[in-house]
């Protein structure tokens, strides 16, 4: 255990003991290591403490004491960024700032469509009130367990129900943020309509936290989607899934909910996984998982779903289908695209590509990327899953069964990414679709972004929080690399 | 005819018709009066010229004159705004910068279900293009024969079928802007999901041109909604429409297109106008119009509306309703709905307010905002109709037939607009649904929006346009009220 008594550290660290309580500042003398390194243990930093405010009034004094002393602070939810967003830096300089304790759920209207909270409420823990209230909030993702709403926002979640919902930037309507010098902005407006000048709530979402802090939030509510209809396909390559995927928006209009595309590769490792059989008997080398769902009456759902079905078959465009008899067969065609993540995490060696392009390009561009990586990386297995419905791939190749993951991922880890990436943006695609920049993408993005779209982002960074303190180093290359930015 | 030869001034548009042409830039020697009144001729100004640049590189070229030499810019599309936020002031020092001559429709990729486009292109030609690729562009408002895309997104348009689709702001992806310094922003990205940071499209959005001038968009396109259903019903009051909005949405749930509600006034006064008969027979307080559209087939559409329309019956929502037989006749019920505002523009004498609450407190809000008003103008007739189901009424008191409209709105003007705008702001509504802020109402954020809010804006418009250049004095109270801010 350091000894700091006496010094500045110390005296920061009595003086955030004094706003949240000694139980709910950690420093040096205890264990921070659940709060300094993210959750897959890749990104390890260091912080001089952890604080737990209980409110936003208990925020708000944190900020303020540490703008006065130049101190930075990394805000933090569930700790379960893929890149890095989330933990300090190795300076031990920043504190971390944790939601945790902030997670009162102040008000449930179904009529207005609306939930009022608190930032640190988990995903499950928002799902369950709002079902509770005959109501769905309709954000799906594998962390929801740990996951809070306070850090969805400020990386703007995607997931598997973007298709008919939105990400998470289109499921808020009102924001309470903390702002760098300590002042607090109530934008807590619960309404679906008000063009009232700048909309300042999109500053901060997808802003990971390096313009303040989010505090509370009035999020969206929809009616429960009483019937469910889901079904597995396997289909000849991803243009046949794509013309699928314009059948399906036409026979099922806006109750098409979901259509994720999975490789054979990325099916094999799930099943491997689960111990289960493919719901689609015989090798195929791509499959779609469907999901419609309505107000409206179960059988009229699964005839939508049964004459879509149909007219692909029709069409040529499936090679077989299965369809959920039952909740519990839909779950497990769920779980079975849901597993490929964790799957691919304990089999090591994978090469994680988050992209989006245009939906009508998807088909070249998974041709292209495919190519480029096998050129690269004979025999690696091709991984690709995801929400096709967005335009949005995980591109993730994995190293052949006979090389260990460490000399995969040293040998080709990083030419890997930058093809995908690179073929991505060719396409006008993203390189990060869903998963945000952390720090991990960063500095990529000097490739694929204008100096201008940079600069323009460093010009509300410097406006709003002037001495850099807020989640410093994250999402914004550094101000001194912009002059090497690519201009499209 | 003024004679500028010589003067700094002609020396300024002989710099600009250097750049657009003579044809296309007027002065002081031509008419300007299209460009300098707002097309109500409400807001009257003058200008330094008008400018018509034919493609982005022009207009970047008039920003970077401007800037060099201080000059204001004005950027206007149709010039429709209802709160003259597209016509200078009365100095003659702007130049207005008319995006007319920008009218090319790119691109439309029916498979990403995108278009991409000049600002200049009207809602109408935009909404035909879609129609000819076999899709729908969504927004639904009385100007678009005249009003221009950029104008759109500039004011985040709303309009009839906001409810389903979203505002403007929810149909756009991408986006090409000048900014004040005539640098140009390339963010045209077609993408459903792209979390590479800060989302700078929406700072541009709504911004009223105060931020810099939007020259190009990608908007979304939807699946052509080939059935339409459209009924007319009579209701007791507010609240019983708020009961019939809910069981539409647990009946028809996304099908659920429109849903506007209009009071026996309004009703009153489109009839007269239209010589028509009410498509409810009787005398009711309050109507509805409800929309259902999908991709589906009709007459499976038609049974979700009459299905509706029984249930409600059956729970003595709806006192009486009328179904349409065909297309004809729903075009004719619009027809009522949108000649309401013509009508009361042709009677004069009405004060408009466009407020939204939280849906479930709209029965709350009518009631008591009536009240207020009729304390403050006995027999004054409540003509209230609009957008229901996003929370959003027009609340636009009229004179009572034997009081003169100039006698009516110098009396009660101002002190209606008070009340009727306190009542949504005491709900925690807006005072501006969906026409904006323009200069009409910028001085009314003063009494409802908190200091710190307006500061946050200013910290934006300060960083990206430090001269104040882009549309001054439009969106944002002067810096030197903030201190008289309300602090909510």
């Amino acid at each position: 255990m350091t000894n700091m008594n006496g010094t500045v550290e110390q005296q920061h660290v009595d003086a955030l003991i004094g706003i949240v309580g000694s139980g709910n500042c950690l420093s040096a003398g205890g264990d921070m290591t659940g709060y300094t390194v993210d959750y897959r243990g890749i990104f390890a930093g260091a912080a001089l403490a952890v604080v737990r405010p209980a409110n936003t009034a208990e925020v708000a004094a944190v900020v303020r004491y540490c703008a006065r002393h130049g101190i930075p602070i990394v805000p933090q939810g569930g700790n379960t960024s893929l890149l890095g967003g989330a933990v300090p830096d190795g300076s031990g300089k920043a504190i971390v700032l944790s939601l945790v304790r902030m997670k009162t759920i102040h008000e449930v209207d179904p009529q207005n469509n609306t939930m009022t909270l608190d930032a640190g409420v988990t995903l499950h823990a928002v799902r369950e009130a709002a079902e509770a209230a005959g109501r769905l909030f309709p954000l799906r993702i594998g962390s929801e367990g740990s996951c809070q709403i306070g850090g969805n926002i400020s990386t703007n979640a995607g997931g598997t129900a973007v298709l008919r919902y939105g990400n998470m930037r289109e499921l808020v309507l009102g924001l309470e943020v903390v702002l760098p010098d300590g002042e607090v902005w109530n934008g807590l407006r619960a309404l679906r309509k008000d063009n009232t000048g700048y909309d300042l709530k999109h500053w901060f979402i997808s802003a990971e936290g390096t313009l303040g802090i989010i505090t509370r939030a009035v999020i969206k509510l929809f009616p429960w989607p009483a019937a469910r209809a889901v079904a597995f396909a396997a289909v000849a390559d991803p243009g046949q899934a794509l013309k699928l995927l314009d059948l399906c928006k036409q026979k099922a209009d806006t109750c098409l909910t979901a259509f994720e595309l999975i490789s054979a590769p990325a099916l094999a490792l799930s099943l491997d996984a689960l111990g289960e059989d493919a719901p689609v008997s015989g090798d195929h080398p791509w499959y779609v998982l469907i999901e419609l769902s309505s107000g409206q009456g179960q059988a009229q759902l699964d005839a939508m779903l049964l004459d879509t079905l149909e007219g692909a078959i029709e069409q040529a465009l499936v090679m077989d289908a299965a369809v959920a008899a039952n909740q519990a067969q839909a779950e497990r065609m769920w779980l079975i695209r849901e597993e490929i993540s964790d799957a691919q995490t304990r089999t090591g060696g994978s090469v994680r590509c988050d992209i989006s392009v245009p939906l009508s390009r998807i088909p070249e561009f998974v041709q292209a990327a495919t190519e480029d990586v096998l050129r690269e990386a004979p025999g690696a297995r091709m991984v690709v899953y995801g929400h096709m419905g967005d335009g949005n791939v995980h591109f993730n190749p994995l190293r052949p069964e006979s090389t260990s993951a460490a000399d995969f991922l040293a040998s080709h880890g990083a030419a890997i990414t930058r093809l995908v990436d690179g073929r991505a943006a060719q396409l006008n695609g993203s390189i990060s679709a869903e998963h945000g920049i952390g720090i991990a993408k960063r500095d990529e993005l000097l490739h694929v972004k204008s100096r201008v779209e940079l600069q323009l982002a460093w010009a509300l960074k410097r406006a709003l929080d002037p001495r850099n303190l807020m989640n410093p180093g994250k999402v914004l290359p550094p101000v001194g690399s912009l002059a090497d930015a690519g201009t499209p």
